[in-house]
């Protein structure tokens, strides 16, 4: 019996990224099989974190088809699946992986799971192929107001609303972001979204990301290789200082302003993933009682609150898709190419492209 | 017109601990003057936190009496003094100085004053003197059932209470605490009088604070240069790791252990004064998303539900006092004789001593 194919943008190892054509995979009892649609690129050169010995839960190791941010729509649905999905469904696919056995898990805490992967980077197919099948709990479906487009950013975007709904925000504080990056502007949009009346400063460098900070509502930016980010956020905030920082850069010198940028009681949440550890003074934590929040990527549930703020016109992201590119020229310009233009893009969407 | 004259201990620098004569203060309208009973001795070598250019609040320099944990007498009440105090009642001190006017204060965040001190080494008099003067709010009397000895204790065991009290803790819990000495102790107590039937994980070196731990309530205590702590944490907390950690010793290889060994949204709570900056990897934190909280000594309040958990029988810190010695002892052995002895003792009392 003939295998039918599929084409496939699959990691290889670093720097090896190919176009390939791989077997198209079939539909189990407890799976969805979701025909792919927009996909979000990231300009910067792509994780590390690809399996090179088998993933615990997918038992899967490198060539991996690539993409954990995307949106499609439903062309097959299991035997054994219970939830309101029809074939033709438009959905958001939700990438996480996880065991659901271990404590975190039995927590109700998918995302800190002891064998946590993601679809797109750690197996069970990604966003840079025509099909892949997924468990059921990874599909949320996309109101009709919603384009397929604009559902590929809800995973950034839920990484910005979780921080921010597990973070101590109130409404009407002050709060600094560091990075004006895709998930810097999730967070703002996130803060904006949930009702917020509050003051935003971000700190970047970048000019063209500064102008997408204030396009998506920061009421101060701020560089830190001109601006005292600790004396302009105290000036700002009451004379005391910020009550949350959120970190989206992940650098000692952000974090050293974040900590002394932070009122007592404040907050620094950490969204960054770090290269390497960092220093902190436990003295500057504990003389103000300070809190140090690490946050994951985002839990059961927070898709469909941003999918809600978008249906609802609370979150407009459409300006973070700064460009659109087939999915050939991912793969003949490759990242490095990307990389060269960072600072002029948010994030660049993969179009559709035909069937088999 | 004749000064009166009154015993004090005064610290004039490294190493250089006097007894001496000095002037007895005079009581202002809004001080109260306590003669000054017990007084607890730490057995390591003191704060050097001691100002050497004028204390903001203060504005005293050294030499300083010292001195922050005692009890006392009231003598005298200043005429505009409003609270329900009358010469001769029993009274903790709390030494607290903020200056109630900067950000922290005016959140009724004193302890995390941006000019904080204490009585007994910023100024003010202190607990190795015969009397002194303070402001009203440091005065805290005690029920006749709690001994002025006891009273003494009061102040480490805020700052335990203090921890416990604005930390996640939950009854059920299971905790460690990093370090036996006497605020690992007024954590201990703190957990147990807070109607906790939690689990309390202990890691210290030595001998005899081990044994002072199990007295204290510890259900496990490890030895960080036997046992694996992260490993046995996970052991004895359902596989997965305790929800807190209290980290009243300060170390870099302690903190490493208290990340690991702390659950999913578990919380490693810093106490203890850091001599340096430590290291973190933020993944670490940010994964599990981790929280690391700094707690620093004790609001208002905290030192009246202390006496009250002692008066109740919810607290028996007895044996927290170790050794009991005369003023002339303190001068004469001074802090170095007593830091050999330091395994083998929690709290050394020294004893009330005669009038002028």
């Amino acid at each position: 019996m003939a295998v039918d194919t599929m084409k496939a943008v699959r990691f290889h190892g670093r720097n090896d990224l190919r176009f390939e054509h791989i077997p198209e995979p079939t539909c189990g009892k407890d799976q969805i099989k979701v025909s792919k649609e927009a996909n979000l690129h990231e300009y910067l050169g792509g994780p590390g974190i690809c399996p090179t010995t088998p993933h615990p839960i997918t038992k899967e190791t490198i060539p991996l088809t690539f993409g954990h941010e995307f949106s499609g729509t439903i062309e097959e649905i299991g035997s054994d699946i219970k939830g309101d999905f029809k074939v033709g469904d438009r959905v958001a696919v939700q990438p996480i992986i996880y065991d659901g056995t271990c404590g975190a898990c039995k927590e109700g805490l998918p995302n800190c799971c002891y064998n946590n992967g993601f679809v797109g980077l750690s197996g069970w197919g990604g966003g840079l192929s025509e099909h892949l099948v997924v468990p059921e709990y990874c599909v949320i479906k996309i109101p009709d107001n919603v384009s397929l487009e604009i559902a590929a950013l809800v995973e950034p975007l839920s990484v910005g609303w979780h921080a921010v709904k597990i973070s101590p925000f109130k409404p009407n504080d002050y709060v600094l972001i560091l990075g004006g990056g895709p998930i810097g502007l999730s967070v703002i949009q996130a803060l904006r979204a949930r009702g917020s009346n509050c003051t935003i400063i971000v700190s970047e460098v970048s000019a063209k990301r500064k102008d997408y900070a204030k396009q998506f509502g920061a009421d101060h930016v701020l560089d830190p290789t001109v601006d005292d980010v600790v004396a302009r956020c105290r000036e700002i905030a009451d004379g005391v200082g910020v009550h949350e920082v959120f970190d989206c850069a992940g650098v000692q010198a952000g974090l050293d302003a974040a900590i002394h940028a932070v009122r007592a009681r404040g907050t620094v949440v950490n969204i960054a993933v770090w290269e390497k550890a960092c220093s902190i003074h436990p003295n500057d934590v504990m003389f103000k009682e300070r809190k140090y929040l690490g946050v994951a990527t985002y839990v059961l549930g927070d898709f469909k609150e941003v999918i809600d703020a978008i249906s609802e016109g609370r979150m407009k992201p459409e300006a973070m898709i700064t460009k659109r590119i087939e999915l050939e020229e991912v793969v003949e310009e490759g990242f490095k190419a990307l990389v060269k233009d960072k600072d002029n893009q948010v994030k660049i969407l993969v179009k559709a492209w035909g069937g088999n």
